[in-house]
């Protein structure tokens, strides 16, 4: 195996490794080519190879990392803990950039059950925060993804993700970040930077700019540290699922929820997934039915439907309250869907025990089988709505996937390293019926084109707007496939952005199509980015508005 | 009346009023003394003169304004309509600065029932978005600052103020502003910069960094256009009010209320005045009962607030939601503050109706005429949670003048113009009853010791921090009490600060003592400064880190 010593490149990197392994400890930089490989493994078709590995282990090393990256010219890109699936997973804008992955800081700084926050470091994962709180008897829930137990929590924050509580517009509950600065600086945002100060943790914005939008979506600087307010346990959630049957008939749905999303009746993010986004959790592709033909056919898709009890479309969401509160929830939801046709089921933990009870006692029967499959289903979602997370939800990623979900899954489950195809297209449309249906109307023909399963998700991220997730699951095996999948991909980014449905987000192969030209935004972001990183050491490339071509954008 | 052109001022001015005339109109171009006297009027002891005035009418004379102060290297300070009373009024940091007052810029631009969201330019007024909602029949609430009528939303919220209901967080509301750049260019966050762009209102995030956070507490860009969230009407809701006899009852108030705003049972902004704080709501300070003693003598004291019929705290919220909602949320409120032994009190709608009758029936009685009061407080707080501003919460300004309430108060109520003086040290605490009698017991002694009674109100701004507004009201008229009163507010900023709880919010003359040197979130600020305003021509001196005796703090 190839060292990064021996692989012929410049003496100046050779110095940079050498300072750093000085500062981090030799075990903690590694440049060797089986590191640098596990670390450009990616859902896309095109990932970058980094020039090394650093493992800083404090935020005082991330200082002296970017100190040595500074003196060196190196390019440094951070990871919290690099699961950032479907949009570029770990990997830099470009090859040859620094991973300066963050998951060795991984401590829970400071937790408050009185005022409902903790502090954490980038490397906090999802299943760390929910144990942490479950074994100290602490009363508070952590708002959780789909993205499984072993991703980042301040990694997704800084993207600005999304999940399913009343506390899943994660942006909105932060409180405080240490970042450090491409100087080597350490900011502390809010209330942190004055000595003595008692309201970091409980009030984010501080006295004077705002500063902490800047480094979500960014490259301005290293996030180390960040306050997150946390959800105080309820007595009392239910979850509640609606489908209908036909597609056009989840437009009135959509405008019969937003009142009572818009009121407060519902509280969390709502999400609404079409058939096959619904069926392709818990199944791959079937090859066999569907002879060899792609995107799936729509009489073995209406087939499936029926099989998984779906219809074209199911809405998922959670109530949360006292047991009164909740109750009234559930009539006023009733009442709401009663014109659409398409009443809601609620689920509570005592039907999903009976549940529970009737599907072991007819286990060797087939209904007891697919009612088993139901409670288990129910009781991860259960588990998502109070901060428990579970891989399954990313079983999605392995619908084409030739050799299907692995047997332990959703166990260590990455997408990444089980070499899955997936790419994630993710624009935002008012939450008004017509607009879904206008989106969808967009990307569909697009995915039939190309021989591809529309898989999409809607959540009601706030009061206001849909978030889609539309996923392009590919073949990574099939280079064909991968091919057409980029080409599905960009057909499919390009409908949406001259529609003006903008993504919240993007992947990395779309950071320089974001910049139309002459955009003062992408202008004072620049100037922005020359103020604080003269040199362009942070992560170059990405959400900075640098073009195909331009010198700032060639990534 | 020495105009600007006889003051002897350098040519280079000349030249720049020559063209802004010709940018503007002449008429909307001002520097006769009487005008800049007027925007000079202050609730501070020193004021500032400007330069010159001017008043352009849109987005695009903003820009030409901007674009020739530039030339001339003129500093410009915006205000929206100038009310910051308290804090500054409409008076830049220093002499000399040219005032651009966008009060012309009073378009409401959209308004989206739907979705609940408007969008307005920053000489919209409280009361004109009132009005408009109301007579277009449009079924949403604004929130609403006890700022009284003629206050701009928008000059509020980039002071990042809060209001009363379940909006009162105003900052969180927001959704894309349209900025001004120092170089003139036409800046639009969130998703706004994109062409065609369909979820600019409903989305505030846009995709890449979040930069609205830049342009509040700033002078990094004139914003003159904002979207802003408003709150779906409710069937229903409460005021609910509650007191406690003696200082110490409210910490267990405090810690009883805080789970129910955690938990969303409690969603607006809660206001905990002390005695001195709802007796200075209706009259001025009784010189000739207290027989010429400052501050007022503590029997007196007492005296007044048994016949205010307060305790020396009093709580001032209110309920929204369906009337089983509210019913419920009552019934948590009870249950919580059961064992403070401070029971809520409720206001409903029919209950004001019923005690208006009996005011008028028993009008010509003392009883009657201590109801009528409260039932015009009662329908003015009413009025206040559903957004119809009112200016009588503005009598606490006119506590010590000698000429006390104008006579048709609360009508054109400006403590500016009316020559009250007035200072608000405005520091966030933790949502902790012992932290509050901590604030509180730093402020007491330092009013005591210069003569100055102390009102203080400390609202839940959020689920987690109080925000306190504490006034040094003085009489302005009187040299000595001003001086006073600047040397106990500048003890009390000293005092919050080394204790830890700084102030969200800061009036002119605390603007150079944010920044206690070597401080990385100033140096960022002010690296940033320095990429989009490199002449240092908006409002220099706000909000930028400038200390007393910088170059850039010498305010």
């Amino acid at each position: 195996m190839a060292s990064f010593e021996e692989s012929g490149r410049p003496a100046a990197d050779h110095d940079a490794l050498t300072a750093w392994r000085a500062a981090l400890d030799a075990e903690r930089v590694a440049s060797d080519a089986a590191t640098l490989a596990r670390y450009a493994c990616s859902t896309a078709a095109s990932p970058t190879m980094p020039l090394a590995v650093l493992r800083p282990r404090s935020t005082e090393e991330v200082s002296a990392v970017v100190r040595i990256a500074a003196r060196h010219r190196l390019a440094l890109y951070a990871i919290s803990t690099g699961k950032n699936w479907g949009y570029g997973d770990a990997c830099a804008p470009s090859d040859g950039q620094v991973i300066v992955d963050l998951s060795g800081m991984n401590r829970i700084l400071e937790v408050s059950a009185a005022l409902a926050y903790v502090v954490l470091e980038p490397g906090v994962t999802q299943q760390q925060l929910s144990r942490y709180l479950i074994e100290h008897d602490i009363p508070l829930w952590m708002d959780c993804t789909g993205a499984g137990p072993d991703t980042s929590l301040v990694g997704n924050i800084l993207e600005r993700g999304f999940g399913h509580s009343p506390y899943g517009n994660r942006f909105q509950n932060v409180a405080g970040m240490q970042v450090v600065m491409a100087d080597g600086a350490v900011l502390d945002t809010g209330f942190g930077h004055f000595p003595n100060a008692q309201a970091t943790r409980v009030f984010p914005y501080g006295v004077g700019p705002v500063l902490d939008g800047l480094f979500t979506q960014s490259n301005l600087g290293i996030v180390t540290r960040l306050g997150l307010w946390l959800m105080p346990q309820t007595a009392c959630i239910n979850h509640f699922l609606c489908r209908v049957e036909r597609h056009e008939q989840i437009a009135p749905v959509v405008d019969a929820l937003r009142p009572l999303r818009l009121d407060g009746t519902l509280r969390s993010i709502i999400h609404i997934g079409n058939d096959l986004r619904v069926i392709s959790g818990g199944r791959v592709y079937p090859r066999a039915r569907a002879g060899g033909q792609l995107p799936l056919p729509d009489a073995l898709r209406r087939e499936m439907r029926a099989e998984a009890g779906v219809g074209a479309w199911t809405v998922s969401g959670a109530l949360y309250g006292s047991a009164a509160q909740v109750a009234l929830a559930r009539r006023a939801l009733r009442r709401a869907l009663k014109p659409t046709g398409a009443p809601p089921q609620f689920l509570d933990e005592r039907k999903l025990a009976l549940a529970g009870l009737a599907a072991r006692w007819l286990a060797s029967w087939p209904v007891g089988r697919r009612l088993g499959a139901k409670v288990r289903l129910g009781r991860s979602l259960f588990d998502m709505n109070r901060g428990i997370p579970n891989g399954r939800f990313l079983a999605g990623a392995y619908w084409r996937r030739q050799a299907g979900l692995p047997a332990d899954f959703p166990a260590h489950a990455n997408p990444a390293l089980d070499n899955c195809g997936m790419l994630w297209v993710s624009p935002i449309v008012p939450m008004r019926g017509d607009e879904l249906l206008r989106l969808h109307a967009l990307a569909e023909p697009i995915f039939q084109r190309h021989g591809f399963d529309l898989f999409v998700t809607f959540s009601m991220i706030n009061e206001r707007a849909l978030g889609g997730v539309i996923t392009v699951a590919y073949d990574k095996e099939d280079a064909g496939e991968a091919a057409r999948a980029g080409v599905c991909y960009r057909q499919l980014f390009d409908a949406i952005m001259a529609a003006g449905y903008i993504p919240y987000r993007v992947g990395l192969q779309s950071m320089a199509d974001l910049n139309g030209g002459n955009d003062v935004y992408w202008q004072v972001v620049g100037k922005i980015k020359a103020a604080l990183d003269p040199d362009r050491m942070l992560a170059p490339g990405r959400y900075d508005g640098g073009r195909r071509g331009d010198p700032a954008g060639d990534a």
